[in-house]
């Protein structure tokens, strides 16, 4: 097709990002562009087995690794991007879990400070089965094991936040980042609201699947090749992450204590559900009070996630978000595969 | 039946509470006994259209009244009450919902206090198509409505707290109460630790359905005819809140901040699952960490409530919780309808 | 004098109470009345050396006991209850200190749930040489000692709560109860908010002193013979426990996370201090923004407790709160000493 | 002196700052070196009146301007930076407090989100009597006005943060930043662990005083010609900002929520103290537990802050600090009055 190209990126090592801001773009895309990009994992490949333990084999702050920054075209700030999965291929045919010292939910951390020394450090590694779609879990002190559905979804993808700021890829925060919610898999759009002059999108740390919550601090992280197509909606300002699936509209919030992040993304999604759909406020208060899911993304990291989600289906009389922009994409990433 | 008797209660006004703990109980109940029980909605049924706001026509504390207690005979501290829902009939045509003066989770609150004056008080109305099974949601500033799937719920369901407390029912915690979860629905188990000698179990506070987080303050508000088989397990404590389904087993955590009812929900279901399966404490950490679900019950009553959930389709070799209790009173209650 | 009565009361074991609410009164006062009341130490008195762990000789719910509760003459829901503190007596010429499993601001605890086993639980036996007005600090590790300032106070102090509830006595709210504040010592007035007929006042848990935020779930744990004055301000209700000094007016929120404690506290201060200075709200939020103190109770019972004050000196007209109150029992108690 | 140079620095508009780290270096300092600089307000001075309403005449991100930074040599990762203030004296003759939409204790912000509308903008200027040391409080809907104490403060300082980031000015982290904590005075000494080559150190928003909290969102913003000295602690970390009075050691922690703030701080007070006294932990624990204060910083900031503070008096056997850091600063202080 003449308005979609195909970029096709593989960084090499010193390539990767470790901040959203503050880099100069890897490559320039167009709207419309697919992107085919490998991406590491959170552990930058260097955990392979249950001797490698994080805190001894990486090095901070070289953690969770971005491909990118990608920079798109025509995106300035007031705009919005958006960018539809169209698929997250596990590059490896294993992926890894791990216990990480004073991080992760239900333990002492480095925020939420005790004097209990930390739980012991373990790796956990889970074969992959593409066929059956599964990944295995195998337990350390025990025989036990278990197939779990394969579900592949992007923990970290953002664009540069404003203010002339740079955040650790383990934030996330208005421009994205570390949102780490399983709802970011293939057939999935998102839409940021643009910052900065180009965007400057990136993306990593991909899970084969995590639980809601990421409660241990780490889903099953793996390499992978994701397939985006990226799209800009001029002059139209997005004010936190959203996403759209063919059946459902999302707000993301990402905050400290949770509550505030359940807060933020409900708020968001009253004000866009208000406009798609021409309810007043407090009517539409009501109605997402009723037919409201609220799937926690991740209570680990710096800024806990919680969405705000609709189906579609429930909500009377409502437009289509940006002009239609996911099922456009949808059509387009048809042609992909 | 020789070893089910149905016990039918309809309270009148008078023999309503609105504290668990503090009160005789209404009626004696045995293990295995059916208690089909009428419960007023929330607003003691004083809020029957769009002029009755719940600020003039109820009066503190006489909100979220449950009938009950029921005392069970061979209940005693240090065992488990298991309440089985087998129905709830929504007991009109109508049910409501409501903004209140400074309660909800997108307002300043008594507690979240501010200097805003509250937001406006308004009543919605929905009416039933029990043939359809749909709620109607009728906008107040605008003729958009929207039928709505019924999904009836029990929001306050509790026993009497330990150390001689008396909690209102507006709050959840380890004894049950105001738990405010869309879990609470026909086909659920609820195991609650027993505190006192003859556990007490009272409820009320049916919703026709509420999105996760009860946003606005109040699901669709009802009266309702729910049916419940009670037994009792005797020597197991439990330490918070449970609830099990034909394919998911569920710990209940109820605190401020969100995070900590996250954490006590998924510290429960660890150590849970770690003993239903055998699986080290943390090896089962991991395990649940990839398949957990979070569900978000409210965010708005006092303790806010989180529940944690595994399928037991991805347990590895697990046991059967409470002995199969759930799948015995599940085959009581089918032969009740 | 023909108005002021002395009561003296000692409980005996079996009188001590656990909760705030659900109690008969264990005598009568009138206002203007003198109080002179024994209260135990949080451990009952069991906790005597470093070998009585109190997880190990004190039962559950058998912890924090008050003495009483006094009904108080006159006293009727939307009056407010004056509590003068004359003086606070150490009992023994010793006090205890100790870490508890799994409660602390420092630690996992039941709600800040996380997978480690507990702190050690440690007692310390602190010795007091009176005429110095000393407690003898003394490391159980190394040979250290230092001599902290006695500074005694009342940790527990309340009357029954509104709703028919019964509180635990280790619970903070309205109603007064576990506020573990160092504010709390002689020459201080706390004002309530009377909920039932009689306010059903009670107190305990006193203190030799304490650090900010009582990190350990301890202070320097002492019984004491307390001497109080109480009076009652008719048809002036108190909507959050308050303070007053010869300097400063105080306001007390009770919860959690921290912030909200925080919120209430001001929230109150600035009302209060609205209506005792003529000022309008935005103006007071102004003024409180830039002179207000926010001394930290407790962060590791059940309600997190912060304290708003403001000093006198720094407020323009005001009104003198509560009528003179505080002047005239501070009058009063002169007379006592 | 021939080890002290003094280097001024008045920024002109285009120099100022708006996050910490992503700069390069205005001016470059050696240990020992006098620092004297001036910084704008935090309203980059922009607001002089009733009607300059910040919303309107500021603009996003150009709030909070910092001066610097500056490169001090010898600083390396892993170091300490000591900074002592001499002294802060105002620019001009008055100071500016406001309220600023969705922002501050008292109101629903852009994280705690809630539907209501914003509180009223209001400008509040404080004129000066640098003689009496006073500030002047005017109502603005009436005629009241009090004096207060003269007790400025620097808001925000800071170094880079590491892991390749640029904060925004507006928030306070391990680097510093904006802590808008009072004790930040003359005659304090701040410790700052180093994260990058040269620190880069910067400050600005000092307030003419500050009540604990912030409540409305700011202090009363001052422009003002600060005077330090600096110096590096080599080869010692320092996990969290730190302060040091002729009487008082602090930690500052920074988080939400609040009681986060509060663990940090006293988690690295109890550590701190350990080290300087030789203590174990646990006791070191029950020692900051009953001499412990914890003024609290800020309320309103993207991060709060408390702070742990004990009295060098209270500590046994106390080694100092840094090697006696700040008594040589206070020394060298003394040599510039």
């Amino acid at each position: 097709m003449s308005e979609m190209d195909k970029i096709v990126y593989r960084p090499v090592r010193d390539e990767l990002a470790y901040t959203f801001g503050g880099r100069m773009p890897v490559a320039h895309l167009r709207s419309g562009d697919v992107l085919q990009v490998f991406t590491e994992d959170c552990f930058g490949g260097l955990v392979r087995g249950p001797a490698d333990l994080p805190s001894q084999v990486c090095r901070m702050p070289y953690l969770n690794p971005v491909s990118g920054p990608f920079f798109v075209e025509d995106a300035e700030p007031g705009d919005t991007l958006a960018v539809h999965i169209v698929s997250i291929v596990p590059a490896r045919d294993w992926g890894i879990s791990t216990t990480f010292p004073h991080f992760g939910a239900l333990t002492s951390t480095t925020h939420t400070a005790t004097l209990h020394p930390p739980l012991e450090e373990r790796v956990w590694v889970y074969r992959f089965d593409r066929q059956a779609g599964a990944v295995r879990f195998e337990a350390t002190d025990s025989d036990h094991t278990i197939d779990l559905p394969l579900d592949p979804m992007i923990g970290t993808i953002g664009i540069a936040p404003g203010g002339f700021e740079a955040r650790s890829t383990i934030v996330g925060d208005t421009h994205g980042g570390n949102l780490d919610t399983p709802q970011l898999r293939a057939g999935t759009t998102l839409y940021l609201g643009v910052n900065v002059h180009g965007a400057m999108l990136a993306l990593g740390d991909a899970h084969a699947r995590q639980g809601e919550g990421e409660a241990c601090g780490a889903g099953i992280e793996i390499a992978a090749t994701t397939t985006l197509i990226v799209d800009v909606i001029k002059g139209e300002p997005t004010p936190w992450p959203r996403l759209e699936t063919d059946t459902s509209i999302m707000s993301v919030g990402c905050a400290r204590p949770l509550e505030d992040a359940y807060r933020i993304a409900h708020h968001d999604l009253v004000t866009w559900t208000s406009t798609l759909t021409g309810l007043n406020v407090l009517d539409t208060y009501q109605l997402v009070s009723q037919i409201g899911r609220a799937p926690i993304g991740n209570v680990c990291d710096p800024n806990y996630t919680v969405l705000a989600a609709a189906d579609k289906a429930l909500l009377p009389a409502a437009g289509t978000p940006y002009g239609g922009m996911h099922e456009r994409l949808r059509q387009l990433a048809a042609r992909q595969q």
